[in-house]
């Protein structure tokens, strides 16, 4: 990665595109006074570097009805089901974080749910998975901060 | 929310959508052989019922040299001192999710950084927050799982 | 809910309930300066709305030899055995309160025994039921408050 | 109260009443084939004795808008605060619950809230009493059993 | 125990034995200005209530080589073994005392070694009966207090 | 230590004495065909070498009103104060044992209670002891082995 | 070893060789203005004295790509296992210390690793071992103290 | 690092040093059929490089009475004091090892004592450095392993 060094102008497409993804290029060119083309190599420059994966869409959890929240640790039998646990986590879309950790648990996930009894329904399929002995539970009272932007900007700054 | 009902047409934009958020309007158009201007019209329909938020990058934190990942749990002296540890915690960009949870922790966030060093530098800029008693801290060996799109299919497919 | 609407009477026939269950409407409705048959239908209506249930004894469990509380918390081997052991728990009538839980543990019940010899055969027939694999007890030294009304004051007074 | 001797009358009477504490005693009087005043004369019997201390009202808190129920462990600075404590959480109406323990917390309470965010507020409203130092939560992801009748019949059957 | 009531005499007899013994009846009759067949009559007459059971050797462990105390916590596989594993710990002799707990353990014992060493091979020989599954060790780095006779003298004047 | 050598005569003393400390000497003498002088003198030889320290009654807990144990956690502010503390400790008759350990505790100690009650006062009187800032208690369901006679014979067939 | 007794020619050749093993012996004879010979004899005899056991090289595991260290904590499934766990843990070279333990662990050791990746291979190794039921790792952040001369000089200052 | 390439004769050079550094570059060099010249060289190139940083001493610390090794986790009040207690660590001798941890504990030390008593002066020592609020100490039963060759010769054959 050490060889990719971003210009002035590049940081400032960055810091527009993390602001909104959709930012069109042309929108862009206009506030740096440079042509569309150049940002488009610029941008495709980037992703090829590896620094631009990609977009994702972000939602109103909260006003789509699932606005319940729980960190979900897991204790394996063994330790040799990780990648199969992993795998069967994975078909519960309501997992969209899983880490391998040290620690008290050997797998820590993170679960989205429209409430207690959806919850408990989800944390009952996780605790089901073979090689799973057993789960605990910590609820998210209020998620204060989410945030990506701020450690983007800090990263970018640093190329 | 309950009014908001989304038709097939809905449904095909927003997984287009959630694979791509850059995905041009007009591709989108092409591809369920509508105009650009029904698409435009429907997307506008979502954001406003507030389905849709926004969107944000995603980029390779491995690649930018932010492979280390943390979750660090906190004990606040006081709880009312919570709202004014969450702000400060929103200064330090590397903390990029933070919970007031249930169980032992009161705030429970979670921190990229470069390496080992680097998130110990992170950790006791935390622990050095006025109100904050003290921190746990459990290590992320593979981040194994990160990913939103599956359970957006599922909440749009719910409505 | 939402549509059950309480007047200014209904609340004061609660309030009267809830501090004696068994006072006689008669005295209800010479207290309100309202007929007998309208206390009746006014306690039929939240009967039928749900909000009250019906009526429960209160005994004196130190008087009656029963001082001994104590909290079980529960590990299951398997969650797919929660329903079963719920009904195992529910043939012992000490255990007067059940609840699946997050945190540490599976199950979390309380019971009331006579003393620590009584208390000790009921955690044992607990931890002999299928799928409990260990319980932690914990001792009530004190029983301080037990005691509903105040939270239905304020339920009522809220509707 | 070893002197108390029910004999099969007055268990039929309190099998009644445990089933439903408003049973008028003229119908408790028809069942047993006795004289009201019988019926009357027995239960008072029985609450001079402390066998009987009143009724409670029970309400179906999920229809109400209370399905939330958490347990706290609260952790005192010093226990010569415990009365005061216990005081102030007595001025809460969402703790019903409240007993001095064994174990690794000092006093162990019992709420009831609407939802998550109610349930935080009246955490938080605990956590600032003066002479707490810290609290655990557990929240309950369904009540599977709350009946103390079972347990009562018991009882009254040793009497 | 009620009907036990003991008087001065008694009282002054207790103390010289909780203080030694041995001390001959005749040492004891000397001193109370009675006869020694009275202090014979009193203490059958305490033995026989049950007040005293007898006596028992104290050594000094430490001159004897046995300095190490530790305490043994046991988890058991399921508690329908308590019986049986307490039989086995009998067998061992340096486990000078055992109780069935509340907590997390299931039983709790104290052991005497000589050393480091001797007390591995104890706890070894603990670790592998049947139906335990796990236990947790915590040494004494001093033995502050090991005296009953504070507790009799206050027992025995509340007689 | 090492020099005391005890011979066959020394090890059926103690047998006999550990089995029941006021064995009067004539008995002992009796039954091993010597003198009872030498008994007196062999006695006094182990008393002088310490192997012998003293003797202590033993009551019947239960019996006397005495059957609740528990073990107490003792957490202290600062270990300078550990002193202080023991000495405090000792001012409690009903705790019988104290230690200093490693592991989470600072002290562990034993009390002997009449019950739930008075259990509750003794550790809050301990609570309150300055430089204490946290107990942790574990209480007895039964006291299963409480016998130090085993191992006194094996210690002294050692010798 | 009570009887090796060091004079201050022995203390001033340790001193030197603690600092550097390699130290030739000539240049310790230089400075203590002995002959080489002398130096040679009395390492001989502390060798023989069991004092010093050998010498073993330091490097620079940083500088090396070792930079990672971690504790992992080994719960067994059963005691009898410990010695073929040890042999097994013997086998993987990343393990430089193995303690049997008191406390919740039955075996606690040192892991050196390159990075996070290579701690997650070498942990999952050894939570692959016949015998081990679960590993706790415990990561660390900074090796602030590694050293052991200064116990060497003050341990050979008390010969 | 990438740079340093070691070549046949180096890893030779190294295992032998390894197994013993205080053997003579003339043994090496006979066994290698190299002249000591080039061992002498070899050996400062890699001492250059920072591969070999020096040797220690190994003793036998059973043989010199320090037969006790205890792991100790210190909780700070607060983790800026973090380096002063490192310093103050650091004046202890007996404190072999020491880390910045994450987990539960700031800092986790070794410590080599001569037994149980003296263990508890040392701990008791480290329990007074001012910023620690408490320790929890872990006992060594037996050091089954204790040792770094194994791991020097994989990363040495790894260059």
């Amino acid at each position: 990665m050490g060889k990719v060094k971003l210009d002035e102008i590049d940081h400032q497409i960055l810091d527009m595109l993390i602001d909104n993804t959709r930012t069109p290029f042309t929108d862009i060119a206009k506030k740096l006074l440079i042509s569309a083309g150049t940002v488009h190599v610029r941008v495709k420059k980037m992703e090829e570097a590896g620094i631009i994966q990609g977009s994702s869409l972000t939602v109103d959890y909260v006003k789509l009805g699932y606005a319940f929240i729980a960190y979900v640790g897991i204790f394996l039998e063994k330790t040799h089901q990780t990648k199969f646990v992993i795998e069967r986590l994975n078909q519960i879309p309501n997992v969209t974080v899983a880490h391998i950790t040290t620690g008290k648990f050997n797998i820590f996930c993170k679960i989205r749910a429209k409430d207690t009894n959806d919850a408990k329904n989800i944390i009952f399929r996780i605790d089901d998975i073979d090689g799973i002995s057993r789960t605990e539970t910590m609820i998210s009272l209020e998620e204060s901060i989410n945030d990506k932007k701020r450690l983007m900007h800090t990263i970018f700054n640093e190329l």
